[in-house]
């Protein structure tokens, strides 16, 4: 892909967010890499969404993270995006932001458990909810170990960031992503969606139970992988 | 009716489900059935609202499920309705969605109590949720299967589905139906409404009852059969 | 007043709803009385508000309930209407809705409380839920009787209707009103935003009691009567 | 600044109030003062944002909170705002609205804990509930009075003024403040986002805990003060 491609593809994505609300003022950034040149486009820091060009968009490099194209900062969670992309090898958008009901679980600390067939469709069991960082986490290169520590939530439980594009950052928000820009946004409104219901599933049965294996197989199944037939 | 009205009947009703925000994404599709000629005209699967035209309707055989006219494939949703027609006889459209309020009950599992005259006015008592479907249920004719435990819901539990035109499906979301398929999308935007009333209401009054009989009466039937006088 | 005025403004009134997200579909009306003639304006039965026109305003006689004026139907409601003009004299206008946060707390069949100024600023007090209405006052006159518990729950408990001028009918939804239609209208938007705010205020203190009355008699008598001098 | 900049200032920043969905009605205002010449510029009293225009904005005086510019009559709160002004001496813009988050916060009577990113970003640490007033501090000079209690809280809980720009008046709403009135405006968003997340926070985990001092800590500071690098 162009640079010139990629850079629309974030720019429009990056439009996407206010449209879809899940954003306040700048909160929220996309991002998508071109694995074959291994550049990452992502948008600027701090620039808001309606005075926005195109030409804002920031190239940075994979590996060493500096700026190969654009006059603008990148985002500030540059650094997390790219600790996503080098360990996350499928994925080709990631999508950053304080929506308010994926917002809520990353405050409670609580993974997001599968409750019904909208969040089957799309993520293959619950959405976990990270640790909480370390003082020294913290402390320095926050941005990196912010990726570092949605990595290993991945790894250390098992959890496949293709069949589960999204993370909930704790006393935080939400990472999505997807196969591009365009996917991990879409992601990030299903997240969202399921979010919300999922906090008042959750009020009218204390206690809920995860939903069925073998339907939540069906609906991720039907819709992903090579035996896939399903559209509404 | 013929098939060209029905397809624009159905084309319009598709339309007003995201004028009434009840469906994120293509997480909706509305049909509707000529019953002389037993097509029955369903919305295209996976196709964005905002590019569909009337061409894009699909018209089924309602025996055979069988396309008879458009070039696009029918909702995957297309043999949950096609059960629905066959059992229940008086109905001519039928609503699929994912709207959040009423997702929130099918998710927890629970029937939506009538709890005001909002859902007097058009629901004679309880929403039900349907039973979980077992594992064989789900493996094979899955959407069709949908169908009948919806039936199976209303005929076990002796609910008309003329006088509760709507069903919550357990851990999925719910369908909703009615005389054509405008009047089916009218009722799946009470369906909603009272769904979140019911959410709050419950809330402020845990273990609330079910509204009084006599007031359920006279508010449905002020508005259906021979007596109906109301209008607002 | 001249009746061409009233109808006038009971049609602005009407279009406010919508306007303010207090009706879903044709889910509300409003009316407006000129006592000096005893005509009483009020919404057609069953209109849709984007179709309405100002010639669709019916004119009824405050004590027969008469039509004087217009080919349409009176809202099914009238007579709950009529009952309060002829009961609270100081009244000019009166609003039913069915707008969500209101009906909540009349599903629940609870008082709202006053819990903060924002309620101190339009209603001195708690709004009242009537009680149940018997099977007896359902079965004849169902409107007429809505309004007479109405005017026995002000009466009973002794609550002044032009200092609290909402009540929240049990199972059913809000009336509101005020000195004229677009009062009351502006009566209904406040209730909503109370009941809204109330639902949330009592999650977060479960048990919270009343707010100080010196606070209640300060914001409330700084707006109303003949020492108020307040505007934001 | 030249008073004519400071009016436009205040009143492009009142129109911002309706445009963030934080106003009903006239239920907000915003001010901006002056410090060279102590004049404090302010929204009218009662006058819709609809119709206002910037000549309706009121020009008063810090000290003695005399009319020195504007036909109107200055906002009700005026000697709230003033009081800020005199205690605060940092701050350049201060907003007042019943935004429906905050404000029930507000009268809940509750702190708003520190609980995620969102709020670390903006503020350092809980915002504050005022205690309730007494009944001579409402009886006499009740707006005056509302702005030294506020100071008083902050006062005797030692919080800084710059450190967290807003407070939530018990058993009112929230007033929010920043460099200028159109950095209030956006606290007074921040703090809205931030209410409505910790309602539904604190009810998927009651009793939740504040967060890390040392996550708090990093957001504030990377945002804020001399050391700040931070734009999304």
């Amino acid at each position: 892909m162009s640079l010139t491609s990629l850079k629309e593809q974030v720019f429009e994505a990056n439009l996407a967010l206010p449209r879809h609300n899940l954003v306040t003022f700048t909160w929220g950034n996309v991002s998508a890499i071109d694995r074959a040149s291994g550049r990452v486009a992502i948008k600027p820091s701090g620039v808001d969404y309606d005075v926005m060009t195109v030409d804002d968009i920031v190239v940075v490099d994979l590996e060493s993270g500096r700026v190969v194209e654009g006059s603008k900062k990148p985002s500030s969670d540059t650094a997390t995006h790219l600790a996503l992309y080098r360990a996350f090898e499928t994925i080709g958008g990631i999508v950053h932001t304080h929506s308010r009901h994926a917002t809520i679980w990353a405050q409670s600390g609580l993974d997001l458990p599968a409750w019904g067939t909208t969040h089957a469709d799309y993520f293959y069991g619950k959405i976990p909810c990270t640790r909480l960082m370390t003082a020294q986490e913290i402390a320095r290169d926050y941005e990196h170990n912010t990726g570092e520590v949605i990595i290993k939530t991945f790894r250390s439980r098992d959890i496949s960031p293709a069949a589960v594009p999204a993370v909930l950052v704790n006393a935080h928000g939400p990472f999505a992503w997807g196969s591009d820009a365009d996917n991990a946004v879409h992601n990030a409104v299903v997240l969202e969606e399921v979010a919300y219901m999922g906090i008042f599933s959750r009020q009218l049965t204390p206690g809920i139970g995860d939903m069925q294996q073998v339907l939540l197989d069906k609906h991720y199944l039907r819709k992903h992988g090579a035996n896939a037939y399903y559209g509404q």
